[in-house]
């Protein structure tokens, strides 16, 4: 039982971490991952994506039931009925899953235990981008503002240093920080 | 009862449309918007968010009685349960959804009828990024696809420039390309 125990910390199966991490360093080619989501059109600003397999460490994922299902939408302001939350909104979602993810499994990997970590996220639009009225206007968001609150049994500068890593090799944090290639065609 | 219904388009009220971004143009601070989330971890590489309130067209929004809470998690091969989609998955709902909703923006606003509108997103990952096992390899997506199943009332030309358009003026869409400035910080 105790062995058992002390294989988990922060709620992560550090054997089976560490048999992953060794798999990708024997074979590169099981890291490679690709993610996928559908999405259906409702009306106006509402819309549904249905996210369920991807293809991932040598094969197709079907550890995945049933579809996760999400609707966007828009609040009345921006002509919605706030159907969901809106697409800028979720991306303050995936960043800060993302952080927060990345943080977890690399104090794991160092052999940190967290304690709690939760955090705040803002970010700035000039919507005059959105609606085209300002060439001059940055489009997306001019900046994503992400502040951590955490407690670990490490000192503060090994925690500062966990968040800059964090920060470095979240995929989102990352795809969000540089440029990314999107291309947008239709069948 | 006519007048009324042909000031839809689209799903898109066009009279507030148009008065909104009439008193944008006359007061471009109207455009300034602050989306905000706050994230909760719970174990390992499951998280959760929620989302409420926003800055925006000069107050704040108070349109939301309930926030929309989000679980983010991971999938077996990533150490998860599936408590919920993974994070970089949500980055492709909220790609989806935020062109999907300025192409429905801007047709409305060039007088064009949507008639359906899907599409499929899939995106390259190199986990070796993620687990600082290669630091040649890119963190985030290394490109993302985004694939439109789209039928409008207008030539294949007006809706190849509507694409066209909206790829630029997706404020997550421009998120993502562009290198956009995201600050990591600890209270």
């Amino acid at each position: 039982m105790k062995t058992q125990e002390t294989k988990k910390l922060n709620g992560l199966d550090t054997s089976q971490m560490f048999e992953t991490v060794g798999a990708i360093k024997d074979q590169p080619s099981l890291a490679r991952f690709e993610f996928r989501a559908s999405n259906q059109w409702k009306s106006g600003g509402e819309n549904q994506s249905e996210i369920q397999g991807f293809y991932g460490a040598g094969r197709e994922d079907d550890s995945r039931e049933e579809p996760f299902v999400f609707t966007a939408g828009e609040p009345p302001v921006l002509l919605g009925a706030n159907e969901g939350a809106n697409p800028v909104e979720y991306l303050l979602h995936a960043l800060a899953g993302c952080v927060t993810t990345t943080i977890a499994l690399h104090a794991t990997a160092r052999g940190i235990r967290i304690e709690k970590m939760s955090m705040k996220l803002d970010g700035d639009m000039d919507l005059q981008g959105l609606l085209g009225l300002d060439d001059s206007a940055t489009v997306g968001y001019e900046q994503i503002r992400m502040n951590l609150d955490i407690e670990a049994d490490c000192s503060d500068e090994e925690l500062d240093n966990l968040i800059a890593f964090a920060w470095e090799h979240s995929p989102v944090c990352s795809t969000v920080r540089n440029a990314t290639p999107v291309s947008l065609g239709r069948s």
